[in-house]
């Protein structure tokens, strides 16, 4: 019975005393409510009607929460047929491992598919060069694919490898290979350590298309420049993550004991 | 001299046989030149003109590829008098280390300034219940803060903490403490690991208003939980950085040597 998946919950769950609008404070309600479960993937919310009435909000107010909610990817709208339960982003720990995307989604249990736009040997791009250490104009190999999880595009990479350290792999099939796969099996490269910066971007006209998402649709930017256990670096990349599809996890544990200076 | 900016910069820099929008091509190459420091902050950019002739670009392309570096706050715009290059973001190192923002932001020199929107004893919100292993309705320390540096709002954050942990917390002044340091301080509460998900997120209009930011601009969302050395959970928050000041380091190792079983 759909009325029962309110249970619990009340107009008294919308503090009217504090500045914050009713329709912000409903999103942040739903939201924590489809992270704990209440609702399943795939489950119908509630109808507006209910929500009206469960909250005592107008309709325009429980709308402007569910179109945040819909726009955020928690739910999904179906034609005629109502408001569900999204599939949770996918969750990437890609961060805390020097893995590649293939790897570290197949520990998932994800399968990537993978769309090469554009591979290359081109002159090393400037910051590109800077952070694989290259003199301005050595060749790298210069790959742009899109990345899809699920039937979905998710990911938009373009990676910059040293031509040199690599002779070759410019004809080696990147959408059956992962780019780290090849550079273990067939030059020995092993990616030790990364250093990864993180963004949060719009997308342009150009990544939208290919990603599928609307201009403006915000994207997380990761900057990254790995390198072997002797410190050269391998491979400069920069990829953008759908912010609607992926979240991503870092760990963190103090390494160093602080004293007590402060108490 | 001006000109002198694009020295080493011709047309060819532009690759007119792949299928990438000029004004993209443009921006990356803009985007990259001001990443390694062609032009200084502050410095203002070749004008359009100059850009259209070395490039061999239009008018309306190299507008396009400025428009988007500005957006990006890579470049600002100053009325009549040019483009300049901006102050690059804030690089907050805050997710690999379980610090406060306070601690994280004083130790690369920069002051927080901060605004107290909201604090005051709650029934904790589900999802800060689950994370804080709090039972349904008891009391947590509930605060909204605005974080600015440098002048400009930055950091949105809705902190939570046990109120059984922090019995007077309340009355204490967050304008010129940090909750890391009372909690150090009167309570002997220290944050030794946190687990913290990263999104990029559309800013609401609330969330716009606050952060002096349009709405649907990108921001890094970071939902945190942060536990004592023996595990117990301290405080739980969910952290909206604007994502064109801001950029995070993330730096990671292999810690298991994987087996060469791809080779």
């Amino acid at each position: 019975m759909v009325g029962n998946s309110l249970v619990g919950m009340s107009a008294e769950d919308i503090d009217k005393n504090v500045p914050i609008p009713y329709h912000y404070q409903l999103r942040e309600l739903l939201r924590d409510e489809i992270a704990v479960g209440r609702w399943e993937v795939g489950e119908r919310l509630p109808s507006e009607r209910e929500l009206c009435e469960t909250f005592n909000l107008s309709r325009t107010t429980v709308r402007e929460a569910i179109d945040a909610l819909v726009n955020e990817g928690f739910l999904r709208r179906e034609k005629g047929r109502g408001t569900f339960v999204a599939e949770p982003k996918i969750l990437e720990s890609l961060l805390q491992t020097p893995n590649g995307f293939t790897d570290a989604m197949l520990e998932q249990g994800y399968q990537v598919v993978t769309k090469v736009l554009r591979m290359e040997i081109v002159s090393a791009p400037r910051i590109a060069a800077e952070e694989l250490r290259l003199k301005s104009g050595e060749p790298v190999l210069y790959i742009d694919r899109l990345r899809f999880l699920l039937n979905e595009p998710i990911l938009l990479v373009t990676s910059c490898v040293p031509e040199r350290i690599c002779p070759g792999l410019v004809k080696e099939d990147l959408v059956h290979n992962s780019l780290y796969h090849l550079l273990r099996s067939k030059y020995d490269l092993k990616i030790a350590r990364a250093k990864r910066f993180m963004e949060a971007v719009a997308a342009n006209e150009l990544e939208a298309t290919l990603l599928n998402i609307e201009p403006g649709a915000p994207l997380m930017l990761i900057e990254s420049t790995a390198y072997s256990e002797d410190g050269v670096p391998i491979e400069y990349f920069k990829a953008r993550h759908r912010g609607d599809r992926t979240r991503f996890l870092v760990e963190t544990y103090r390494r160093v004991i602080k004293d007590d200076s402060h108490s």
